[in-house]
């Protein structure tokens, strides 16, 4: 089971970043970070002659890198309540590769698992709920088999550390992903 | 009142930009696409010394825009159950607003008043309600009065103008916004 | 197609029954008020030697209801953000159902069509949404077809018909329920 | 700080209640299950001349119960993806409680902290999420502070205990509880 952990922050060493870490130690995995690959705004081209065309950014790495990998975790700060955009930008492109008559994107995330971490300032164990409400309709759409997800709180970077319950949980999942 | 629409859309004519249309018919109205400006994602640099520095983009252009109107209409397709990238973008980057010494935008945001349109192909009228409470805790961040929200159902451009209960609920927002 | 309403309301004449009585103008149907039928709380004995026993009470009268009618109308006042106790008690009851060996509930609830109708007084637009939620999980475990939902808001009984959006929306519906 | 444990389980011994008591052990508390207090579904008076009138059932001794504890823990099982009816029916008597001249229900209950225990064995971390937003907009309501939440799954008694995840956020709770 090949793990690969998408990180949606804007900022390096980040709660998101930070609580990702405790949880993945001594798991082997593959780490990219969104923001160093450049991903361009989806232009919805499924009722387009001639449908999508190329796009000249870093999307194409990024998505080998989904197919190489049988779990997913995506690992996000909670925004205003959603996502980063810079995650949003990745997950939109997915309309394109459903496209893509390279191959089956669909039928290949249904295979995989995946795993969501979100960390957020405002009340993110409750405020942070449409935000998983929204991972489970992605999941649905592809059948991928939703593995569970980790809360955190804080805003200054490291204050994760210190919201017990999120780090008590990162733990359990790290035992559970080791297993894989 | 002056009144402000910000579509989210990537593409032209598209369904949410058509049921837009039908409800802003004959309302005095400023529109924008927002993929027609170039906005950088956030970066975090709240907890940084220094804080945000400027962003060579155009949303300076944008948040003078929304500055400037009484109430903003969110309008954006749904892409994967949320927002598109490209409106997320935006929204984003209102975390450096908050913190620009030039004005208090928190403040001028309480006093807007705000609404939503959404439009998808995958059961919108469900599967966008996480949508619907990510926007809640957005304009209750602020204190923005929301005042409604319409909801379309389409896939391929103008099958909305096919969903009659979108119609006739953006016909009876259309006489809500003439009377402002 | 028999349609069957079911009114979760506690009080006669109240803006659920109202707003209900507007979308049902001219439409066959049957209509129950749930108050009218003595229910009890659930006793959960899935698990329990012997099952399910036999209760002394009008629930059988009412999944008979259900059983006849190809279209369920749930139509409940929002109380505390959920719908009444009195329709909670009556769809608790149906884990009940599912183990009676007389009939397939499960297969039956599949072929029916649902539609929800919710009055609240307090931002039912919006506080609504996740007890829409709860009714979409529980038709996705039927695999009952949702076609769809009303939003009404009012306190004082017969405030509901100023709500205009929801007025049409039930005139909406009218036409569509005629149509079956 | 009192604690109060409103149980809304069905079933002796069921899961709702072990998660509970894993989470309370050796933490001073009362505990009462609702399914032993007998409580009429609430009639809607706001509206009526005279108002409420008196119930003859044991709502008034749950009443008392909870005005004379500081925290509030609301462990219910996810029936049907809500709460249970015996909970539910206790829920929206405050209703009543909330025009009771004899005290001032809201301003009692906004000085209270609030915990919510939810098991259910149909994807109880997804499908428990409109419950929980449900119980925000209550706490909301009433200013209540939302101290947390633990989530359970099983179905047959004591499967909960076999959820890793769930026992180690008890117990995460517990040590909470017991320094109050």
């Amino acid at each position: 089971m090949k793990i690969l952990v998408l990180n949606g922050s804007s900022r390096e060493n980040g709660n998101t970043e930070q609580l990702t870490n405790v949880m993945m130690q001594g798991v082997a995995h593959t780490y990219v970070n969104l923001r160093d690959f450049y991903i361009q705004p989806i232009v919805d081209k499924r009722h387009v002659l001639g449908g999508f065309t190329e796009v000249a950014d870093d999307y194409e790495k990024l998505i080998e890198l989904v197919r190489e990998h049988d779990i997913l975790i995506f690992a996000t700060p909670i925004y205003w309540y959603g996502m980063s955009g810079q995650m949003k930008l990745f997950v939109d492109r997915w309309s394109q590769s459903l496209r893509d008559p390279r191959f089956s994107f669909k039928e290949e995330m249904k295979t995989k698992k995946a795993f969501v971490v979100l960390c957020g300032g405002d009340d993110p164990y409750v405020k942070g709920l449409p935000l998983l409400q929204q991972f489970q309709y992605i999941f649905q759409f592809f059948g991928t088999e939703w593995l569970g997800y980790v809360i955190g709180k804080g805003n200054a970077p490291g204050e994760v550390l210190n919201d017990k319950q999120a780090i008590q949980q990162a733990n359990y999942w790290k035992k559970v992903f080791r297993s894989f």
